[in-house]
């Protein structure tokens, strides 16, 4: 062995744990930094939002509580689809060794999906779409409802069921590998980072997409009524 | 070894050469049974779908040829959806050594892309979410659109993102394996079969897309207007 050498494998914390990581450093922050980050700048996104939403300036049409809410929630999903699912986009293969910020964040939340620490192909790439596709769409669809622009729930639905096919595949796969990534049953890692905060994007997309398919249809129908008046 | 030993590995026409295939039958029908069968099967659905959507007894209202091609897509691709992919989605387990007609269909497919023949996870999941949802969905559009509902552009948008994110997952994960699953630039398989047959799931979905895209933004900017006026 020469001074080149690196070792292919580390004791590591990640399920199945005979999974081979290269290069992992074991993060030197604690926990809740990462967690505060993420909850602490979704928190404060929503309440941004939620005031900027409540403006009167941007129309005139005061808007109803369900409908700020939602626009909070477009607005936090710019954030995490466009830099923390950004990040791991770009940064995949340097993540498992890697001490900035957010690849500890990523390696705290592997531990409910080592998928994050393998470069899972189906992962990777749903995770660039998620990031660079959803992500700014997200942000157009908050300045769409705040604008009041005609596309707007046309936006809500696209990023919707973006978000709801991508994670309805992110379950499905790894349900058919038999949840092997993740130390089932783990009340935090299983339960809470890959089961309930992957859910979030499976409830609120499908309450969203109806929502959106509601007022499209309604907005159709009103249209063929005054066409069909005019025959 | 005793009676009960299968072979682990037999030969094959599937890329990666060394791929192992278990339970491998080659085809006993010839592959223009297989090619004839699907456009056969998809030319009269569109000859019978253009029929149907030029009939005026639906709505009374007349419909231009771009429509009238777009619901035929949309029964091609229930068929498609439903019945060829329906049967991979069922039956993927078996179609290496199986020898009834659609198995043998999908043995033919492999070798433009040998997922097919070995279970890959993501095929496999993408495959049942495009049989079970984007197929009835697909008939429904047909039918929505034959019947002038109100929510058919809603459900043309759903179905052609559906295919087109299920699409490019799919090229984008062949993609970074190095399009490993395929003979390179063979003019059937690789060129035809994987490319071009692929391709047009990106190209119509697009097309549909913003299609949908511009008849409900112009439908929700009609009822916008309306409702401005009465305030």
């Amino acid at each position: 062995m020469g001074l080149e050498a690196e070792p292919l494998a580390v004791p590591h914390p990640y399920w199945p744990r005979d999974l081979e990581i290269r290069r992992y450093v074991p993060n030197d922050r604690p926990t809740w930094h990462s967690l505060s980050f993420l909850f602490s700048a979704s928190a404060a996104l929503l309440t941004l939002t939620w005031l900027a939403a409540g403006w009167r300036g941007w129309t005139g049409v005061p808007m109803r509580t369900g409908r700020r809410l939602a626009i909070c929630w477009f607005a936090i999903c710019g954030f995490i689809h466009g830099v923390i699912e950004g990040w791991f986009s770009l940064y995949h293969t340097e993540i498992p060794g890697d001490q900035s910020f957010l690849s500890q964040l990523w390696k705290e939340y592997a531990k409910g999906d080592s998928r994050y620490v393998i470069e899972d192909n189906f992962t990777v790439c749903m995770e660039t779409i998620t990031a660079w596709a959803w992500g700014p769409l997200s942000l157009w669809t908050v300045l769409a409802f705040l604008q009041r622009q005609p596309h707007r729930y046309v936006l809500q639905l696209v990023v919707s069921l973006g978000q709801l096919y991508g994670d309805v595949l992110y379950f499905y796969t790894e349900y058919r590998e038999g949840f092997a990534h993740s130390e089932m049953w783990h009340p935090l890692y299983f339960w809470f980072y890959f089961i309930f905060m992957n859910a979030l994007w499976i409830i609120i997309p499908s309450i969203l997409l109806l929502d959106a398919w509601g007022h499209l249809s309604a907005a159709q129908r009103a249209l063929d009524a005054v066409k069909a008046k005019k025959h």
